[in-house]
């Protein structure tokens, strides 16, 4: 419970009605009720804002016709987040290794880190401090996990992958499988290439639940500093990511492929391997490139082109039967009028040639 | 092993043949041999029937040829799965707890359930009456499971989430993630949005392997009482599934989506978030709702049509090579046609304007 | 570290250079330093042989303007994965049973096997000599699992599957979960289908990350012999693989389905229900077969057809708003063209019927 005084100083705003007003937890506009503060970024919510229950509301400006207070900031939906996490803290739970998790003498723990019952950390690794691995969690041999890390329960980071720091890993999540890499021979035999790279995911990352980035070839698979990636999403091996990323669930992103910053793949997107996504590429949903895409911009559909073009592709789609219908009336109407016209030929006595 | 008379008081069906048979397994009509009882609900396998070494064969009347006996009976298929479970018995463990498994001090077990070796039970958990927990399994702070509840090996179920009675979950699936919330801020940074919502997951719910589901940012994430979810589904935060849904492998439920009831989602379908999808809607395979869709019925495509006019379209689809030549050649045509009519114009001495 | 000499005999081929030479380790072209060896497979990357510092490279031909040493051989890349192999041996653990490893006394483990800190081998299962269950893996009651085999930690295989010789499992995967079969009655009430079958898994069988196998109904889904499946892939129940197939990430194969030999279903296909993909046939990225493919051949596409003619089709769909357009403009223009010939009707004075 905190006061809207406390919470506007938090988010750097301004307050409009009454600031020792107390705030017990965060809502949307429609289920908001008494005590709670909600948020208005979109004009569309604009009526919801008038009718909300809610006691205190995080906006751009104040609306008319509320009866509630405001918290007035420039990004009401960043303000959102900080003031959820005030009333929302992370319990930390006290420090140190349960009697039942596993781990390697050899393994390095900081002493404020955390590791759950069942968890188990092989040789040679190092968790660094504030970090929480989880119950069935297991990080391999040689793993670097940051400060500040939090492992869900049954993560799995697989030997030599680095974890930068504040990065967040979801339940069933496997960091550094081997990458899907063989030689195939003339008998049609396939032969494994060992997969003898590594993943480093950089700071402030966070990952979904049973996403999988795999292990490169040689050398590393990065996901930049900053990015979010959500469920079910396949990172193949040699895959780079740049900063601020964004890969919704159920998304794939094949080997060897390069994103720049801030690229943006929505849900059950994917691409072909070795290609460049240049920085500021965002990928409407079920989009799936098939070659580089050098301009930053919105794509969409599979081949990926420009949003605008899929977009008028997409609805004419369905009228395909009913074009096909009309060009086959064109035909026929077509040859009617040849007959017509042959039967009245142009050099008909009367033609005057080269009047027009 | 059962004798056909017992089955046949089991299912409520009549007896054609021998009662006293004895049935000891389940088969399809191809595989089957002697002692087996196998079933017959489709017409195409008709000839199936009249071939099978069956003993005994479900239906729901007999089939000309055949020498086997029968079970008659109003639904063959469900019957099917009654005789199935009789002939297979969910072989129940000794209930209690396995020395090797982990449970907090303050979980609260019925005596009759099972926690099987490796499971970890967290701080204030409650599992109900002959439930299991399968090893590898996690049972997060807070969370309540009811009874006859089957959490398979390396099942995640995360702190605060509430599961209902006789809900099936398959290994690897993890209920109550965070969802995928983020304020991006004008520099492009993305700050997490506190996931402070539960998943609850209702009555006779089965869920298949690796599936997510993600705890809602305020409020619940809901799966409908009798919904069958698959593997490797994705149901993002404050989704709202309704009775009886049915969501096939590889499908995805955007966030805030609300599933009405009997809702069934084909294989690698998809929804876009914070829209409705009315009792009844059937989705068929890859299929991908961008908008509401408010009325029941079979959908396909992306965007999602009705199946007719998807069906017409997705054949058509391959002949628009085609049909673009076609467009040329008439373009080319008119072009021609117009050119001899230029030659004989409508001003030429003979014309005979307004007999028409 | 080997000699070049050493490395040329492993893979059975000829010298040009100095084969006293040492390798350190293994790289590509452009990233490759001195003591390392490349390869030349691709006739694309010649000029980048010419440019590397590799100090040798595994090539059919040796390059004109290169200073590295070659080993010449007739398949670069599966020799390839022969030196990654000996460059990077897998370093087989000590064997034996870690002390907290959970094993039910019923097991049958090969002393020279492994079992790793915090995995639990059921009732009756059976592990053959020097494979490796790791850590936070669950074998189930009665299941067999061959020599040589890798199961990665957090693997789940659930009771009574069979896993064969030198089979690699990836981190997350689940075999044997419940196939999704009920039995849905006259009110909507889905029965379940008792799950009795099992999932047979080949010789040199390897499957990557949080893929899904899922038991049969009855009978068995079987993965044949040196099939490679990636992850995040869902192989449904009665499915049927047949040896030397590839499928690779977020894949599905729907019940039933059977898959001759040397099938490859690219990345995120899928397949309907009870079809048959016949031997040799390749699925293009995002394909989909409604219907049996009987046919070896590229194919692409949804519903899948001949890869040339999605390939045509594919990039005719961006054209459709414009042929739209230019199908209106030739109606349009047919109008006006038969207004033309009409107020010149064929039956003006000056017509010669008949003369054409």
């Amino acid at each position: 419970m905190l006061t809207l005084a406390a919470l506007a100083e938090l988010v750097g705003g301004d307050i409009v009605g009454d600031a020792t007003l107390t705030i017990e937890d965060i809502s949307d506009l429609q289920s908001a009720g008494p005590k709670h503060i909600s948020f208005f970024a979109n004009p569309k919510y604009k009526l919801q804002v008038a009718q909300t229950r809610a006691s205190a509301v995080l906006a751009c400006e104040p609306v008319e016709g509320a009866s509630c207070a405001f918290i007035l900031c420039r990004e009401p939906y960043v303000a959102l987040a900080q003031v959820a996490q005030a009333l929302h803290p992370q319990t930390a739970p006290a420090p140190g290794i349960h009697p039942k998790a596993i781990l390697d003498p050899s393994a390095i723990v900081d002493p404020t880190a955390v590791v759950d019952a069942g968890a188990v950390v092989a040789a040679q690794a190092r968790i660094g401090a504030r970090s929480r691995i989880g119950s069935g969690a297991y990080v391999g041999a040689h793993v670097s996990i940051g400060d500040d890390v939090l492992l869900h329960p049954n993560v799995t980071v697989l030997d030599r992958c680095s974890i930068g720091h504040r990065v967040i890993l979801h339940s069933g999540t496997v960091i550094g499988a081997d990458g899907f890499g063989y030689a195939e021979d003339k008998r049609g035999v396939r032969h494994k290439i060992p997969q003898v790279g590594i993943v480093e995911i950089h700071d402030d990352v966070e990952i979904g639940a049973n996403t999988t980035v795999d292990r490169a070839t040689f050398g590393k698979t990065t996901i930049g500093a900053g990015s979010k990636i959500d469920n079910l999403v396949q990172i193949g091996h040699n895959v780079s990511l740049g900063e601020h990323c964004v890969v919704v669930a159920q998304s794939g992103i094949s080997g060897s492929t390069q994103l720049g910053n801030a690229v943006v793949m929505g849900a059950q997107t994917g691409t072909v391997g070795h290609i460049q996504i240049a920085s500021g590429v965002m990928m409407a949903a079920r989009g799936g490139a098939t070659h580089s895409l050098h301009k930053p911009g919105l794509y969409s559909g599979y081949p990926a082109t420009e949003h605008k073009i899929w977009l008028k592709a997409a609805a004419a789609q369905y009228e395909l039967p009913n074009l096909r219908r009309r060009v086959r009336a064109l035909e026929q109407q077509l040859v009617e009028t040849k007959r017509v016209i042959n039967a009245n030929p142009p050099d008909c006595d009367c033609k005057q040639r080269g009047k027009y």
